[in-house]
């Protein structure tokens, strides 16, 4: 049995929260929301220049290929290029289906920042350590504060070195439940951080879901590889049921167990977070690109080009990109998604 | 002796309040502040189609003549070009000197909002006739608030018809001293508005400052004419000491009188005066060029291209212009001049 464990980074989806730096062609995971690298810069240095991992495979769509080839060299990663976006259930197990069937798999999730690379990585280790054993493992990213915006997992019996069996998952709740679950101590944030081995997600895959299992074989067994890359059959992997790996086959599997980890996570859910995360200066400002402010406190301004001259602010964002111009309160951030110009990006590009 | 009124609208200077719209290449009186027109074209419409007023002579500057070319029409005023800026006792002599001696001038700025053009109108008139009695009258603009942008007046005896003798000018005062002048209610702001006769006000100056009153006639004996448009001699024009109406003359003359009008008088002195000034939608914004609002009041948004997107923002004003982006909110508007963009003008265009 491989000693290694291979990450697979999940490199999908285009959010709007983040509007107007991230946009359908210039997607979050390729933004340096938090210090200079990008988000999936740092997800990939993560688990680089350590022992326990093997080089990193790439779940990737064709629209964000060119970023992830931008920041990897072809003899250090590999890449599954999917035809078309299938959800996580149907991602995983496209790389599953690249390995052999007792490599273990960290995955993770490519739009998050993780503060506490040492705790990540220990975490990690202890997930191989039940992965080998048969399990599939879930992060259970320590909730800080009653979020509506995250699922919870409830820890179940202790298993021995900071490991537990899953009681249940539980959907986003609303606030009064999200607030009881932090109070009662006993949840933790699923972060779509996921460890088991190739050949027993297949397995549980095909036992919950076979319908998507099956389907998947079918593109990966007519896809074709060229350098670096593998591109499973665009029709066949079109058919694929689009389902959530927690729906198809973490909350279904009697083999579930969460690992606990404390590592400054978060997923990077709205400008008020990437002011919070940024450091600021003695005024609690954070600028990236021209800018002068005078009498402001704890904004938040980042522009492409244009100057931003700031009075009198405090608590704002101020994000320039573009032809768009975004300014929000902090409280505002949450609804930054909702805007005309997040919401049809496409018209313009 | 003519019957009618010359309207002599000076049109010089460059401010910095209103930048980043009000640029050293397109000032405040050609931007439209209020309404669609701009305020040197709301200056010039004020007397036009009343039988009181003769056609329009305008002062300005080499770099604001295309500005004034655009907004009029060559038959309809004359144009007297300043080869240098030798402040407001030059720029009315220049006019006074290419008027009749008998002419009465109604001199205004172009850079001032009125929205009672008729109680102007009645204000002009009622100063004609002073003008007429020999008198150097000044506009006694109603004080509605303790100002300390402008110098006061302080009235003297009734005269009969609304009109008073003036006891003194009164310079920008500190705030205390402001709100005295409100509460006393015997004081009007000085708003830059006079009548008199071309005649006596050369007669005037030369009595106080005839250093300027024989500069102006030697660069005017000197200058040369074109269509419509007359400019001194540059190198005698720049010779002529630099000064104020009111220092050279209004303040010195014992013939001042002050006719005092409460006319929606504004010199449009910051954004927030312009937000104030433009009527709102239901939640008191003020939306000019492309944006959208969410959970906003009274807001003032003014772009020339990119989208502005706000959320939850009050009493702030928003101003896109090139490559300038202004976030202030209205307290912040009185510093605006001070920002670097604003300072730095030159060194841009």
């Amino acid at each position: 049995m491989s000693e290694s464990i291979s990450p697979v980074i999940l490199c999908g989806g285009s959010g709007t929260r983040l509007w107007p730096r991230s946009r359908i062609s210039r997607p979050k995971p390729f933004l340096p929301l938090v210090g200079d690298e990008t988000l999936f810069g740092q997800a990939l240095a993560r688990t680089q220049g350590d022992s326990a991992f093997a080089s990193a495979m790439i779940v990737t769509g064709k629209g964000h290929l060119d970023h992830v080839e931008s920041e990897t060299l072809e003899g250090d990663v590999s890449i599954i290029v999917e035809p078309s976006a299938r959800n996580t259930a149907a991602a995983i197990a496209l790389a599953a289906l690249r390995l052999p069937a007792d490599q273990v798999m960290l995955v993770c999730p490519s739009d998050h920042h993780i503060s506490d690379t040492e705790a990540f990585i220990e975490a990690a280790r202890r997930g191989a350590e039940l992965a080998r054993e048969g399990r599939l493992v879930a992060f259970g990213i320590r909730a800080t504060a009653p979020e509506t915006g995250f699922g919870y997992i409830k820890r179940g019996d202790a298993m021995g070195d900071g490991a537990y069996e899953i009681e249940r998952f539980v959907e986003k709740p609303d606030r009064d439940r999200a607030k009881a679950f932090v109070e009662d101590g006993g949840y933790d944030w699923n972060g779509g951080i996921f460890v088991f081995t190739a050949g027993r997600y297949l397995e549980e895959l095909a036992a919950h879901r076979p319908d998507i299992a099956d389907a998947v074989a079918n593109a990966v067994a007519t896809g074709h590889e060229k350098d670096n890359r593998f591109e499973p059959d665009a029709e066949l992997f079109a058919a694929v049921p689009s389902e959530s790996i927690d729906y198809a086959v973490m909350e279904k599997t009697d083999r579930a167990a969460v690992v606990p980890v404390d590592m400054g996570w978060s997923d990077i859910g709205n400008w008020h977070v990437v002011r919070d995360k940024r450091p600021g200066d003695a005024d609690g400002n954070r600028v990236i690109g021209r800018a002068e402010l005078v009498d402001c406190r704890n904004v938040l301004i980042e522009t492409d080009g244009p100057r931003v001259s700031a009075i009198g602010l405090e608590d704002l964002c101020i994000v320039v990109d573009g032809d768009e111009v975004l300014v929000t309160t902090v409280d505002g951030t949450q609804k930054v998604g909702k805007l005309t110009g997040a919401q049809n990006q496409d018209k313009h590009e």
